[in-house]
């Protein structure tokens, strides 16, 4: 019998104590993570039955169905749980960019350590 | 001047209230996601710093340099951060597996829904 969280097939996602659980998003056809977003149960459950992306917004306080209103919608393609079931990556056809600031990543920018501190730089190709 | 927080070259990562900064963690050769992990700034400063990847525990509430009892050690290739500054990609070259189970990746459980409820599927392939 398989019942330890790492080894159980019964999924189990072990919300925070602010019933949420963090989300990695993934491009399914180039695995790159476009953005990290979160979930509460109505969102997993929304996600699941519709197979579209739907998030928490907690700037916002909301429900969220992305691209609502960009039109850059998600389409779940896979949704995966980790070892102890407290993150999930969903793996998903992404419609037009993923960020708001019309990147196709949330993740264009790379940390450059200087002696007078860490400066961002902007990388905003594909990589 | 470019000012927002999603155009500026500043690294002003926001650590939430309990202090810490969610980590996406990629492998810099196939972009798969490894692990979803948490910084302190102290774990943050150490990884620039040193080039090895550190985390905090929040299990075990101890600042955790990735693979010092295992070997299964993680090199720093890249630290990205995303539009608002509230969640890290680290791209790293992994030693053997990531995940403690012994997986190349945390994530080697898929979400199947049945009528009967959501159901784990391993797939513990490199994929």
């Amino acid at each position: 019998m398989q019942d330890s969280i790492e080894e159980t097939t019964d999924f189990r996602p072990k919300f925070g104590a602010d019933g949420l659980i963090v989300v990695a998003v993934t491009e399914a056809s180039t695995r790159q993570l476009l953005m990290l977003a979160w979930m509460n149960r109505e969102a997993l459950d929304k996600t699941l039955a519709t197979g579209d992306a739907w998030y928490w917004s907690r700037s916002r306080q909301a429900l969220w169905r992305k691209g609502e209103t960009s039109g850059h919608v998600q389409k779940a393609v896979e949704l995966r749980t980790d070892c102890d079931q407290d993150a999930l990556e969903l793996v998903v056809e992404q419609t037009g960019p993923a960020c708001h600031t019309d990147r196709k990543s949330c993740f264009y920018r790379v940390v450059k350590t200087a002696e007078n501190g860490a400066r961002l730089v902007f990388k905003e190709t594909a990589d």
